[in-house]
């Protein structure tokens, strides 16, 4: 029986002691890691005696920037030390559970470089149908490497920053218009935060050295502006406005149980894209539109792991370093109530759907976004990702 | 006469003192920064006392970063009074001058988020026809807004790096190959170093604020990578790999008497990217293929200025951070012979060039790209962007 006197921090529950992600929370004015123990973050700056001097030195700092430097075998001890702690019968010497009722949550880590893939099959063939009604829905790329894009870094935000409505340029009957985007999207994704040291042209098999944790991702769109602007070198200010991700990190080791094969593309992959063992992720998310529950996206479905991401983003020779993000794309599943845009779950607009009684298309002003998932854990445990949440306010 | 006993360094050349760029240099093993005075280093810590402790807090560290952070009044006063300390008839305490040649340079500043615009008409025009020779060489948003993309930050590199030939994916007649790119290319460009405080909607008017300094940059581009990766969502491994700037930042003030008007768009402009001053540069560029001048790039041809593209960067709402870096595009001028890139220079490598005396499509093992600029100063003087320069190495 733990220390830990939280209902939720059970190994049924997503924030049980088989999680532990961690997060940057601030405390009297200072931030401070911590590890997210049900309902509670646990600071460990406090618990140095219990960590020993050299797990202590990596959670110390005001970001998870050390951390994610340290490299894999230190995430692993680390880990299986806080997993001793949390799960003993007694507290360590300074240890403070606080609520998250009552915490402040910032961005964890320092963003490096910020890929975003496309790699959802049914999300790619939507937006294909919906954009390109005359033509193939998948572009003849898209079957052999995992599409992406560089997104901009210094605009990703923590979870429950409000949104505000991007102005832009968008097209009109008579010419361009400018004005507050009328068509702002979601994309409920999940994404990859990378550490360990810089390296290049890194094998799938070398993945797990360099993706330190997952979290959920809102890649919200104004797809206003980005269908203007993107042709020919594709989106830019109809994204760039704002990224979300959890507030909450939680360490790809505890997604073993969760491992599945990704589909099979229908031809032989190029050997630099090949597993050894299964990467994709049995992850079950849920995008819940001012309350309502409107979709259920499968990441088990995505045709690309993030291995296989990693490899291919470097196989050019381009290096991944720590603090390095890059989110799955679009995750959307082969039914209509699984897709992750609302772009798709309007199709393009045009078929409104029921939000809690209300027929919505786009957001407006006010809406509210949440994405929550949950993995298969060992052991019937369940594995959870911290919730992404955003609110729209109006445009300035 | 100065105590700088350097020919270069006359108002004659481009680096005497109406100039004055920003660079860190190592020497003893650390990193300092220093300014360029005609061939010469000048380390500015040492300086301190002629500098007085709040200017010399700016450029005492181990890069550029305090100083761009620093703001627009801050860069005013350091370069009005390093002007003074470089024109004096007597060496101030403890100025020691290194000459280049004996000196190694760094990436000057940490990369914030990297943005590449597409600004050239006859750039734009070119790659059209090269690449969709049965459409309109321009797309319809061309003329309205400055088309641009998010580049990889983490492989930006400072003049003088070597740059590896990257590997990649490229269309074959029965499915995609795998190897070492076969089509290299520059693209010759003008960079922008962003300082002064976080901000969003920046307008024109106030994007002296916001931009520190200039730089040459060299787009390295794979163009048969990116000719099979980049459609829908635009250039990525095939730009990723490399991208090159100077190791001197030249203060955005010393080019005062170079602003010219940018060419009219043939129709209204929207408000946001109306100018009240030019902003345009009359930078002119020359591009040195194993040492044969190739190419003389006139930059004050561009479509739209640093503060248009500036304005609509953060148009959105996206915010510009010290040290975030934006590159004009590929500098293309109305004649063949100033065309920046050899993909337009061969005709996309249907038509050879000379280059010295031998026949050349795209970049060989072993070639080096040399770019350099001068812009008119005041009272007749010339203002220089130091060369970005690279020699290209084997895929390994």
């Amino acid at each position: 029986m733990s220390w830990i006197d939280d209902p939720e921090f059970d190994t049924s529950k997503p924030f049980g002691p088989q999680t532990l992600p961690y997060g940057v929370i601030t405390a009297a004015g200072r931030q401070e890691v911590a590890v997210r123990v049900g309902d509670h973050a646990l600071p460990l700056a406090p618990l140095a005696a219990s960590l020993g001097e050299r797990l202590a030195a990596l959670v110390s700092g005001d970001s998870l920037d050390t951390l994610l430097a340290a490299g894999h075998t230190q995430w692993t001890e680390l880990r299986a030390r806080l997993t001793e702690i949390v799960t003993a019968d007694t507290a360590p010497d300074g240890a403070t559970l606080v609520p998250l009722s009552t915490v402040d949550t910032v961005l964890p880590f320092r963003v490096g470089d910020y890929v975003d893939f496309y790699s959802s099959r049914y999300h790619a063939e939507n937006a294909g149908r919906i954009f390109r009604p005359d033509g193939e829905p998948l572009l003849p790329n898209w079957t052999h490497l995992p599409v992406g894009y560089h997104g901009r870094s210094g605009t990703v935000f923590v979870s429950g920053t409000e949104i505000r409505r991007p102005h832009g340029q968008r097209r009109g009957s008579d010419g361009p218009k400018f004005g507050p985007s009328a068509r702002l999207d979601i994309e409920a994704e999940v994404g990859f935060v990378c550490g360990g040291p810089v390296a290049s042209r890194v094998s799938t098999s070398d993945a797990d050295q360099h993706v330190f944790g997952v979290v959920l991702l809102n890649d919200w769109s104004a797809r206003d502006i980005q269908g203007w602007e993107a042709q020919p070198l594709g989106p830019f200010l109809g994204k760039s406005f704002a990224t979300s991700i959890s507030a909450w990190v939680t360490p790809l080791e505890a997604f073993d149980a969760a491992r599945v094969d990704v589909p099979d593309p229908g031809h032989t992959r190029m050997d630099y894209l090949l597993e050894k063992q299964p990467c994709g992720l049995d992850l079950r998310l849920e995008v819940h539109w001012n309350g309502a529950l409107v979709s259920t996206p499968p990441f088990k479905e995505m045709s690309y792991s993030c291995a296989q991401q990693l490899a291919h983003m470097t196989v050019n020779g381009a290096t991944v370093r720590p603090g390095d993000l890059f989110g799955s794309g679009t995750v959307s599943g082969p039914e209509r109530q699984q897709w992750g845009s609302f772009l798709e779950l309007s199709w393009g607009g045009k078929e409104p759907i029921d939000v809690g009684g209300t027929q919505r298309t786009f957001l407006e002003d006010g809406d509210s976004v949440v994405i929550t998932a949950t993995a298969p854990g060992a052991n019937a445990s369940v594995v959870g990702l911290a919730e992404v949440a955003g609110t729209i306010a109006p445009a300035e």
